[in-house]
């Protein structure tokens, strides 16, 4: 059967997440039902990323595999035809070979985390972003990134539920640049790891969140990682900021890096 | 009575426009339901832009007479807390004068357009942009806008419903900008003058549109101009692009331009 590779951007708010469950709306339900509509008896996808209820995805990667021999382009657009109302779109489609696992072969995971810091509730961004009422500092929550970066036992950014094998981990990069938001500021956390422990962004952001308010200062992240105890993390922050950006692939199916 | 200035920020989806009508959901109506709770027999409120069913707002302002002397600051929070549900923020609020009035005062709006080009339906910005499946060519849209610029008789761009006394209005600026867009290229129109009729913006850019579709000449919307007819314009394009950026004052009651 022909394997393809699927680029998937979606709006996680009315999703429980993107792996299927029974009762509840599932992303990987929304495009197993679109595919199901091109052929019948698809075997079940397999994505990179499994993003928990509220997280989006600008950049999801999953693999189908087909009886048909589909034009790539026209895939997509049969299947964005069929995934609508849904808020979840085809951005791109390759043929890749029997060896591409969309979990398996990837080899980095990039998350953003969008959080804005402004008074007035914002409106057009509901749902899309992290919102606090006080100001945030840059360079302190800078500073404190610093210290995750590389190879560490995780054990304090990791959910009790985290089903890993082991909770080290090497954090490729955590970068935080401050852009214009009216009446505000937004802060854009952008995460890159070969994998992540689960919740792990959403505690890091949580507890950078902290730095930038003043609560904390930046060297007690470094504690904080040091005491490989989950007691010792910042309060997990909500998952309507947090995004899957981009899963890297070698070679990448859609020949766009 | 102690007049206040509003700066109000909207998601225009879920309403039937700015204006209060009987049985439909209005932004006007959200805001002096909120205003309600604060005082009783709270007049009606006036705002610079009647703005459409599902056009958005960044900076739309109205006025309001209170009989209790209110900090702004403390009556901007206390009407956001009596806002909520509603996608509906006051981002700023100011004491102002009796001879202030936020429609009649007013020496300039400005509007943003949002116009997206890509093949993939969008998923966060649904309702919050005009989506295309075609490319689009920014210099002839830049080409044709220059002719638009000005005083003129814009009968071709008016609603035929329009209510204004006069077709003739001057064009202060008339800017399109094109942005990266993931799978895509977003095009940002930025329109000021003193003040639009009805349908205007929604009737440049449907007009603008075909012309970076390539289906019409810049000059085309030149001749269609001085057709000073309804019947010469492009088409009227969808609300859901639309935002009512900002309103100049002088002074400004916000401060801040």
């Amino acid at each position: 059967m022909p394997r393809y590779a699927l680029k998937i951007e979606y709006d996680g708010t009315p999703f429980s997440g993107w792996q299927r469950q029974a009762d509840q709306p599932s992303v990987q339900g929304a495009v197993e039902r679109a595919l199901s509509r091109l052929e019948s008896d698809v075997p079940s996808i397999a994505a990179a990323g499994r993003t928990d209820a509220g997280v989006h995805a600008l950049g999801q990667v999953a693999h189908c595999d087909l009886r048909k021999d589909w034009d790539p382009f026209r895939l997509a657009q049969a299947l964005n035809y069929h995934l609508k109302p849904d808020p979840v779109s085809v951005v791109a489609c390759a043929r890749v070979g029997q060896d591409f696992h969309a979990r398996f072969s990837a080899h980095e995971r990039r998350y953003l985390f969008r959080l804005v810091s402004r008074r007035a509730p914002v409106t057009h961004d509901r749902g899309l972003v992290w919102q606090v009422g006080h100001p945030l500092a840059l360079a302190p929550m800078q500073a404190a990134a610093r210290y995750l970066l590389g190879r560490h036992d995780f054990t304090t950014f990791r959910a009790s539920l985290c089903q890993a094998a082991s909770p080290v981990k090497t954090l490729d990069a955590l970068e935080i640049s401050e852009h214009p938001y009216p009446g505000g500021a937004e802060f854009r956390f952008h995460v890159r790891a070969r994998s992540f422990l689960h919740n792990q962004v959403r505690s890091f952001v949580g507890t950078l969140e902290r730095v930038g308010a003043g609560a904390w200062a930046p060297e007690d992240v470094k504690t904080a990682l040091e005491a490989r105890n989950r007691a010792a993390c910042g309060p997990v922050c909500p998952p309507q900021g947090l995004y899957l950006a981009g899963v890297g692939y070698d070679p990448d199916p859609f020949g766009d890096g």
